[in-house]
């Protein structure tokens, strides 16, 4: 569906309603709105555009009238004609057909809402696992660049693999984690989903089976799906992933790769024990199944460091480690990276090079002096903090309006609390009812198809002081009923 | 094949045959070479590591004679084992099979090739199509970022099509060009690129046809390729592509879509004539043939601005235009946007959120900066005059050294001189000797596989007052015969 960026001059000697009538008549004579678009409801247009309802329909009547549009079918209003002239030449191609072809899976529905709503002015968002834009460093890369002189600043392409002085820092910054890794065996990417996106399209087979936490994270993104590939839960409980289902769905379905986030999962939070990453690492090791360590959350811990990260313990090459900067420094900067055996990446090396010629060169400087110069260390230090009193907040904000119907874990880490309803709702009213009262929510189903219980909370995005009145608000939503 | 990126302290008490050792031990004991990798010659390690060949020789021979590697093969040093114990259990995942899985080919050799080779030092890079580093506003930007405090610097998710301040700057843009698109009508993409992909994975089917200009840029990314998809190339004359052939072969292959540089073409510098550009579109129109338009090089005109582009003629929104900052004012910040009809771009914004979450928000607003402020023409007419300079030095040579074997276009604008050779000669060598003598080239076959005697020349990258003796030492090598 269209949208409308634009609103009419309220001073302007022109009508509105003659204003409305050109804009969209423009919209649709340069191909902008081709035709078999389907034009927004005149309630939703006079809302956008600030204006009555009969002003809109006026001016859609107008250009029902000269056949540009036609409001009929009963399906709404469709562009159907694009040209004045009768004499007109060929329809233009058929863009509908070409936007439902293409091997690219579209984001739930869910997803897509979420996506859209996250830019709605005023709205509050309690699931969003990215930091509130108060504790990102603003302040902080403007010092950076200021200093800039000092160390020249590279605009051009950087290499396959990211820059050089960007991996060295990388390969420092991990040092400090157990993983010995040379910038020679690390790619910086744009981000920890592209990094899925190149091990999707680089390393495996359409038809390939992952085997995955259930729930996950990666059921919100189609990346693996897109690719023809199926994915294949496994329980956890408050250790971890369990350990015995891997060697029998391993050989069950084939499996080609096994993808966890062991360090405050998304959603749910848990942090994989060192007993059990031990358990794992063996499994996978003796099956020698490639394991993806999803650790984009490690650094984020609130009360006490978590276990080293399972790539520190791999003496086989078996594991594809993942960090990256948007969940700790910046989304913004698009910066993550991906730590492997060396033939793996040149692999995504080239393949990311063949997708987009790496990442900006400005981030990666950015990000470069900020693990450089000691600056990331005390920033993340300083959000540990403020995530604390977030945290307390949340939680506390629970017990007061959710403790009678619903259940919870205390996250030693990340962004998330995993809520469990004590009965079932239907995860789409809760979320449009939530969203007409300001609040976005992401429902447990995104990462789980099959429960109608669970929401992913985050306590990372909202401000400190809007959390206990939208838990609030939240409870009033999930007490109206199914 | 890995590489080594370190190189042993020759001030060391450590003996330098014992340092190669343990570095190669360590790399593969930690994994980062698997079993199963091929370890690069001794003559290639000695060069690299800055060593004598009898050291490394005698560094393998004790990683040979512990089991970790086995050079009697006669394909070179392989790892075979990386445990120090006959008790280890399971190997490893076997890394080459996944390596050459995957749906996406691997970059042609040359290419490959040719992205390592840019890196090395001193090398003078003939072909590349790229701006100089000198020609890059380094200090601009970095005054830029001293003036954030009069705009706040996001460093959030941008939105799914980009940021709206970018975009806005964008349509003000392109309105200069004729073309009228409202910010929600266009996309911000990590480079033109990152717009093919997500093109070929958004709207195309797998088998579908492209047709396209031959030669092309297009031919040496395997971009449509990896989607399963065919290229038919329309030969070209001094007006641009040739466009009978597009009914034609629109029929014969049921093509989907038509990609094309309409405006100092990649690699032959043409520039579509107004009067073809007319015929073009009319045939394209009637016959309902989309066309990606790649306007990438339109501000870098020397002589006369160019005609419109395609897409300011476009009524019935048959085009998709492709815009970038990469070959005008810094391909290091990964800036490009894509403009087309509304459905169309919200389908294309949602696989780019699937794939980045979307372009650096540091790039985004710095070329946001550059383009509100007017700086971005006060930098491109600078470009301008030192290009006519470069464009200048470049013709002259090849007359000087190259006008009895060779002819060559002069170019309007862009950064190309598409130079055919006499006689055939074998591409790849030709390619080795000139890069063993310091000169990088793009032979000819990158673009179009069926020719064995064109180059394509760049006066864009290689420093102005190396222009005349890396063409005499290309003259040269041409003259050595196949």
């Amino acid at each position: 569906m269209p949208s409308i960026e634009w609103k009419p001059e309220s001073a302007s000697s022109v009508t509105l309603q003659k204003q409305i009538e050109g804009h969209i008549r423009g919209k649709i004579l340069n191909g902008e709105w081709p035709i078999g678009t389907k034009i927004p409801s005149q309630r939703a247009l006079a809302k956008s555009l600030g204006v009555n309802r009969s002003t809109v329909s006026a001016a859609l009547a107008e250009l029902a009238a000269d056949g540009l549009t036609d409001g009929r079918s009963g399906a709404g209003t469709m562009v159907v004609n694009n040209t004045w002239s009768i004499l007109a030449a060929a329809p233009p191609p058929d863009w509908r057909h070409y936007v439902t072809s293409g091997a690219q899976e579209p984001n739930l529905t869910t997803i897509q809402d979420i996506n859209r709503a996250e830019f709605h002015p005023g709205v509050i968002r309690l699931g969003t696992g990215e930091l509130s834009p108060d504790l990102l460093p603003s302040s902080a890369i403007r010092d950076l660049f200021r200093q800039i002189p000092e160390r020249p600043l590279r605009l051009g392409y950087e290499e396959g693999k990211g820059s050089a002085f960007l991996r060295e820092q990388v390969s420092n910054h991990v040092k400090t984690l157990g993983i010995h890794a040379s910038p020679a065996s690390i790619l910086i990417v744009s981000g920890a989903l592209q990094a899925l996106q190149l091990i999707a399209i680089g390393l495996l087979q359409q038809n390939s089976t992952i085997l995955l936490e259930k729930p996950s994270y990666l059921y919100s993104v189609p990346v693996f799906q897109s690719a023809g590939m199926r994915l294949i839960g496994l329980s956890m409980d408050a250790d971890g992933v369990q350990v015995p289902f891997i060697e029998k769905f391993k050989r069950q379905h084939n499996a080609a790769m096994l993808y966890t986030i062991p360090t405050f999962h998304n959603p749910t939070g848990t942090c994989m024990t060192k007993e059990r990453r031990t358990e794992f690492m063996d499994v996978c090791t003796a099956t020698r199944l490639p394991v993806v360590e999803d650790d984009v959350y490690r650094d984020l811990w609130l009360d006490a460091p978590p276990p080293p990260p399972l790539k520190s313990t791999d003496g086989k090459g078996i594991v594809l480690y993942l960090g990256s900067m948007s969940k700790t420094l910046s989304p913004g900067l698009r910066i993550g990276w991906i730590i492997g055996p060396e033939p793996v990446i040149e692999r995504l090396a080239d393949i990311k090079m063949q997708t987009d010629y790496g990442a900006s060169s400005l981030s990666q400087w950015a990000v470069a002096e900020f693990l450089a110069g000691g600056l990331y260390h005390k920033h993340v230090e300083n959000v540990r903090s403020e995530l604390r009193i977030r945290r307390a907040l949340m939680l506390q904000a629970l017990s007061v309006s959710m403790g009678d119907i619903a259940t919870w874990n205390t996250p030693g880490g990340g962004f998330y609390v995993w809520l469990r309803l004590h009965r079932p709702l239907s995860m789409k009213k809760l979320f449009d009812r939530c969203l007409s009262e300001g609040i976005l929510i992401n429902p447990g189903n995104i990462y789980d198809r099959s429960t109608d219980q669970h929401l992913r909370l985050s306590y990372a995005h909202a401000p400190a002081n809007a959390i206990a009145a939208a838990i609030e608000r939240l409870s009033v939503e999930c007490r109206r009923g199914p």
